[in-house]
């Protein structure tokens, strides 16, 4: 495992952070690739070997990011469903494999809240298709939707829910939905990222639950996911960065104030968190939509 | 199965009907007590065996109507939930089974968000017990709660996703709050039905579901309800006995005029659901809150 | 005012009831245009004289209603939201004029939460122009936007609410959202009817206050509305059709059966009312802001 | 105006900043009273001159702030409700004064819905008073209740939207209700504060505007607030002096970082916020209808 305790759960800025730390320009395992887009842009970070997962405490795999520049006045809203639509055809080998999205996070904390509207987005096909014959096209995509809750609103493990119910539905591709944490408050409801690899709730506001994955689902697992939040000791060491002028050792003291914060128990979020969730949750089900 | 098909969930006005259509005064099978308070009426309907089982539709087992008067203007609402809670305690027996509250229905449709409503309002204490020792008196009932979603916006059956949940999580109750259906339109809104059976999801508001009882979840059931629509051909027909002064047919009618709406796909309830639904699912949590 | 009590809010319905009733097959003062497109059509009634406006008891002015055949399974929203705004367009008369968008009903009852939904995704402007300079370019529109509630939780008159605000904003236009009620099933949910003359909040679910329009507020007022509910005695006089086939006293009975129902209090609305809303909502609140 | 820029809306934590950077322990101008009841205290602080005004740089008048050690599992909520309708009578001067709730905020962001919520929770009587005589008590105080909205979403002062209202309504008392910042993380979500001074809506989330106040509105002005957020300098501050026990230049550092920190545009709040602003809103709401 890395060295470093990131604050932050997109591959991209882990990535930029571990170079700046170990002054380095690559990692072994680690390949980068950028597309730039009139209103966005994407980065394709691929974990191809044990020492880039290691670097980056991130698994083997994809993990796209689209960054968008003015999500709250972008004109053309319809390229970036698009392009999110292909890259998610990328991650599914077939036109037919079924598909459960599950909409993780606290619907009634509006920062957490993306999983579930973003499945209250969704169009579910698996009931039609199981109890009404005909009314689909015979190629229509079994999909399923399901919002699991929390564990301080349900006491249970949100992942042995979604195991759980997995077990029944057999979805071949679960689509795991998520608010994350980002360290820059520019990209928090500007930014989503997709990854081919599971998740574990609790890396943004969720909680502490273990692993959603193809072990533990028998499906394979892409995450996608909206920073919604920043880390507050990271808002504390740039502010002390600013007036103190001694970066050398930001890290270390990073480490420091992370200990005395009690950040586990702290949202950060930007006040107009509820129009960034609506735009982005809208943008992520209208892109799943597009691929039923 | 009886002749008749009640447009009501409520056990204690299909033993009405069921009396005025066949002329009777008592069924065999069925018992029937009253108890009446100062601002509310109980009344328990035993199902006995299976010629009263038959007659109303309804299984073997206890049914126990509370009827407010003024659910909106009620001065002692303590005194309800405190009944309310003994009813619970009778029908659960040991201070210490675990529970899973279950809240069925569409959270997104006014009058069908009861079931999650409570939920919210409920106090789980599982994960407290499972994870952190001594925080929680050992004593302390051990309580869940899930929101399934509906078959329309999840595409999986509800009372699959109870079933595979409940095999995880091991209650020795299953609590399932839905909104019910009345034939009264005074009673929306205020009645509370609990039963010691299980319920089929759907017969309400939910949508057409498997059974969710003993079988199912490998758990006791009770069902704890309350009537937030009217069926519309009770209204049509009502309204039709109004002006034609023709009663002897009534029951022949009311299936006549039932089978040409379309009355599954409608919903009809008052236009101060909203607060209807605040007062009755406060009420229910905070009776649920009182046993743990 | 006609003699016929209607049971719709839709232009077009009340024309198409007051010439059976009449056995007309035109009105005077009433012209109709119709136009079709793939998806949808557009009926544009033009009430042109005291004649046909005490016909159909509606005042003199524009109603134009689209029609969208499978509104949840819509391929080309685009196409609706762009000839929505056009016709915007028309009824308002230059690039310039400052709007202030009213969404009526009550947001904590789904089928009566047209308004503030379609509220909540308005891009207001009139703070930025009034307090940032250069922010945004000076043909920007000045738009605002309230919601004023519903009586029975505010407890002053709606229209009072309206007329107050209106004075110190002054919008030359005034763009009134609310529910509306069809005496149609299939239309619930499905066209949206749009009118250069005022409205009086409670036609449909909001309860009874006084009129919106020029006199009351100084501006001009634009209606838009969408039917979420249908009338309890539409459904059980057409229910009573089928099974007497007895249409000669259709109107005649439709009044008697209106009269028994204590319809002011009741709300009947499809059981998908939750997707319908959102998608409705989105139609209009973006053609809206298209035209900013 | 005092020399100190506050990090809290809460007057009793002012006083103890002002005291302890200008190491006194009296200020002229302020008296303080404290009680303790089992579950909660209440601090008193009375303002008396324009010394003690400036000082804490909060108007002449009185400050009330109840605080709960454990809110979430308070056993008797019924006191402090009863405690908080207790001060609310002494700050109104007879038992039949009208009174207009207004609820502050975003009703969209959850720790900014306090307002909406107290609102959603208020038994409104004007208009059932003023349209149907005889139906209540003629004693019955006359309230109504708003939710003016963000700017951010209505494009217009919200100081604007009430005292154009309040010309309609006349009301002789206004109930502001908004979300407060606190210095202090745990009494976020866990202390009330009241005072017979007016509010600029602005303190806690919601933006700059104008003062709500006896002069804007003709009515006397009650705020009544829950610290539902944290400032994100208090956190980082406090941080570093726990890393650097430096604590002598605690407030001049502490201005240093505001400035460097935009935290005018982010929320710091705890992630069990909903919980808490549940309870709060149902205690505020409860004690404003137990003096109607």
């Amino acid at each position: 495992m890395s060295d470093i305790k990131f604050n932050t759960d997109m591959a991209d800025e882990r990535v930029d952070e571990y170079k700046v730390i170990n002054n380095m320009s690559d990692i072994d395992g680690i390949d980068i690739k950028e597309e730039k887009f009139e209103e966005f842009k994407v980065t394709e970070v691929n974990v191809t070997n044990e020492n880039g997962a290691s670097a980056i405490d991130k698994q083997i795999g994809k993990y796209i990011t689209f960054e968008m520049e003015n999500v709250k006045y972008i004109n053309n809203r319809e390229q970036v469903i698009n392009k999110l639509k292909d890259y998610l055809l990328q991650l599914i080998d077939s036109k037919t494999s079924s598909i459960m999205v599950v909409g993780l996070g606290n619907m009634y904390v509006t920062p957490d809240a993306l999983g579930s509207k973003v499945v209250k987005g969704i169009d579910v096909t698996r009931h039609i298709l199981k109890l009404t014959h005909g009314i689909l096209s015979e190629e229509t995509r079994e999909v399923s939707a399901i919002c699991p809750g929390v564990m301080g609103n349900t006491g249970i493990q949100t992942s042995e829910i979604i195991s759980s119910v997995s077990k029944i539905v057999n979805p071949e591709y679960i689509i795991v939905i998520d608010s994350l944490m980002s360290k820059s408050i520019k990209r928090v409801g500007a930014s989503i990222q997709i990854s081919n690899t599971g998740i574990t709730p609790g890396s943004g506001i969720t909680g502490i639950n273990s692993k959603i994955d193809k072990d533990s689902t028998n499906a394979r697992v892409i995450s996608l996911g909206v920073p919604m939040v920043v880390d507050i000791a990271t808002i504390t060491n740039d502010a002390l960065s600013k007036i103190e002028n001694s970066t050398d050792e930001k890290n270390e003291r990073y480490q420091k104030i992370a200990a005395t914060l009690d950040t586990e128990n702290y949202i950060v979020t930007p006040k107009d968190i509820d129009e960034l969730i609506e735009i982005t949750s809208d943008i992520i089900s209208q892109s799943i939509n597009e691929i039923i």
